[in-house]
């Protein structure tokens, strides 16, 4: 049999829906970009960074760990850290939970994912994922060849009786056995900005946990926390990791750049105990550990208070930047729209009626791409699940990166482009 | 069927065997460690880091993109930088060859070794390395299922007639329509410390260019040069860029960081053109994208000249050491070992006759860690290939982290060794 050049991760392996975006916008000087999840620029912390890296670099007990290899499994005193700060953020953990054996450090909360689902899923294996959810991850699992399916998602987790049903007809259909994690985005939500419940959370682990008698092994339950940092208010809703008996189960996310300096990049996972080597012996092999320089800024961050001193700062800036964002709404959206106010983060979602279609190739998407502003259509945060439709007619607003002024320019141009397109329909139907 | 909780990958992969030598060398206080690739403490470029990263964070034109997410491919700076170095450092090249286009920087040239595997190899696929071979790469490809073949080392490169029985067996086995590419170090080979001959890689390609037509599909020649820059005398061999077919199947891969700073992480590959996109949809889903402030502080080093300055004082420092660890070898060892001299890197490589095994669980390794010395057994460096019994009567000693003092004592504790068990041999065989 002639075999392709290419291996199967290689050939199925697509360039992020956003890229496409990125090369849209580079064609069109001038554009609002309403679209990627940037944080601000005027928010990073120069000054910070710049006293960090002094500071660790003078240090004659660091700077020579700093600028050498470390171990796979990361800095000892960022797990410690890490460890220390779960247990004060999630009040009443189990004994044994927030432990710095189980953290492990990444390139990014991104490379966690991606070792993850290199340790778990064979090609053909389930995971379950939010509708709407992450697309990034979602790209992430296509070029692996893992099967996708959604459960809908409500203001406070996802929709318990549309799951019951999305694990009757896994087993069912026999895929349940190929079933190996639920992925969930549990603080200001990608892109819908919502906050699960603690609930929601318990009431998810106890069927994944019911259901592994006919799965036949292990289902995952992990929980990507990448936006807590980002909530507005210190609404510090528990995470997975309270459930008592989360400890086999539950894979919690996390990251320190993106509240930070996303140009910095350390992430972690705090990991069932028999995932670590399994994980570990990857990461191994894909660098043998993250960067130890940028380890040991994140470590200062922390351990001088200059990290949650500007949380401080930031949920100020972004919950300011929200505000702008939703006066513009509320004064150049049809009212009939449907609008998801965020507990933090980045983004608003915008829900339209469902005939008024927002994908890349709607004349919604490029008449507002002609007008200079450029959004990310909902139908790139769905999985490819064969068991319903991709929903079209959604749109992903980012109040990151933009200037306030910027978010009312851009604003009010989609609104004029929604309404005229949706007058368009109008006259036609009549 | 009942599924394993793991995958494939996360099953096969396995911790890599320096790990096992490190915690043996945690539970033996007062090693004497001429094992792992450390680089020497007391060359790291300190006050240099501390100018550069002082020099970005105060220049306004890339403060902020410091600190920011970059693209996938990595900072364009740097890439222009790289194929200019190229340029530079291999005169002559073909044109079109060093193009800042088809440089993707990576996360440490490790993780480039990784992305080209993923996005060539399926399980089962084939990959040719020299016997010995840098052994990290060998864990590497065994997690992900990929058959190794060895081709003998001389000190010039690869036996050309070896390899030739090599492609003759792999035809008539039928492997040939798996093998995807062959492996090579290409500089202070990693672990003899060779230098390959420009004569051999271009004798390799043409042999790999000529076997495509059974092969039914492109086969690659990877080039690694991570030691390049470590060589002790510029003796710059052209790399196989330079052969003038190179642009479609050679793939060059190198680090700034293993003779800069290892804690800093950054590497780089120049790619074949068609090999960038599948190569880049696979970082994307890893990490989209190297640390953005690591990368700055590389690209100053380069354009400061920093860099060049600070390989020009580890030149030396490792020329030194290297004599010392020669000095030893020659006072300490038995006058019958097979020693190679290296070019440049970190390491020699040591032959004892056949009979005198070297493996982890050989008389030899443990009294040398009873007497308070660790070395890398060479078995460790050789692919588990099915045509050839594993050689398991060599050692790498590394002259890297250890102190001259250091060195001294191990190289006088192991020649103690060798000598005490090799008269225990001879004794048992009278």
């Amino acid at each position: 049999m002639r075999r392709h050049w290419l291996s199967l991760f290689g050939r199925q392996s697509k360039p992020p829906p956003i890229a496409e975006l990125m090369n849209l916008a580079l064609t069109q000087p001038g554009l609002i970009y309403l679209a990627a999840g940037f944080t601000d620029p005027d928010t990073l912390p120069i000054e910070e960074v710049r006293f960090i890296v002094d500071d660790v670099l003078s240090d004659e007990n660091c700077v020579k760990s700093a600028l050498q290899y470390g171990s796979t499994k990361g800095l000892p005193k960022l797990r410690e850290l890490t460890a220390e700060r779960l247990q004060r953020v999630d009040l009443g953990l189990p004994p044994g939970v927030a432990d710095a054996d189980r953290v492990v450090i990444t390139h990014g909360s991104q490379q966690l994912l991606y070792l993850l689902i290199e340790a778990l899923c064979d090609p053909g294996d389930v995971v379950l994922v939010e509708d709407p959810t992450y697309f990034v991850f979602l790209g992430l699992l296509e070029g692996r060849g893992v099967k996708t399916h959604g459960v809908k998602l409500t203001p406070d987790g996802v929709d318990l009786d549309h799951f019951d049903y999305v694990l009757r007809r896994l087993v069912s259909s026999g895929e349940i056995k190929r079933l190996k994690l639920f992925y969930i985005v549990t603080y200001a939500h990608n892109p819908t900005g919502i906050v699960w419940s603690f609930v929601k959370k318990a009431a998810v682990l106890e069927r994944l946990l019911r259901i592994e008698k006919l799965a036949g092994h292990p289902v995952f339950l992990v929980e990507d926390a990448a936006y807590r940092d980002l909530l507005f208010e210190n609404r510090h809703e528990n995470s997975a990791l309270k459930i008592s008996d989360s400890k086999a189960r539950v894979i919690y996310v996390g990251t320190y750049t993106k509240p930070f300096a996303t140009g910095i990049r350390v992430g972690f996972g705090l990991l069932p105990p028999q995932l670590i080597d399994p994980v570990l012996n990857i990461k191994a092999n894909h660098d043998f550990g993250t960067s130890q320089f940028i380890q040991y800024v994140v470590c200062r961050a922390l351990e001088s208070g200059l990290y949650e001193r500007h949380l401080g700062v930031l949920h100020e800036h972004y919950r300011a930047k929200a505000l702008v964002m939703k006066d513009a709404i509320e004064k150049w959206f049809p009212s009939y729209i449907d609008v998801w106010h965020p507990t933090g983060g980045l983004y608003y979602w915008i829900r339209l009626p469902r005939h008024q279609c927002t994908g890349p190739r709607s004349k919604l998407f490029r008449t507002a791409l002609r007008q200079g502003v450029l959004y990310v259509p909902g139908c790139y945060c769905y999985a490819r699940d064969p068991w319903r439709k991709v929903p079209n007619h959604e749109m992903r607003l980012s109040f990151g990166s933009a200037s306030a002024s910027e978010i009312q320019k851009g604003v009010k141009r989609l609104g004029e482009v929604i309404k005229s397109i949706s007058s368009y329909h109008t006259r036609r139907q009549t």
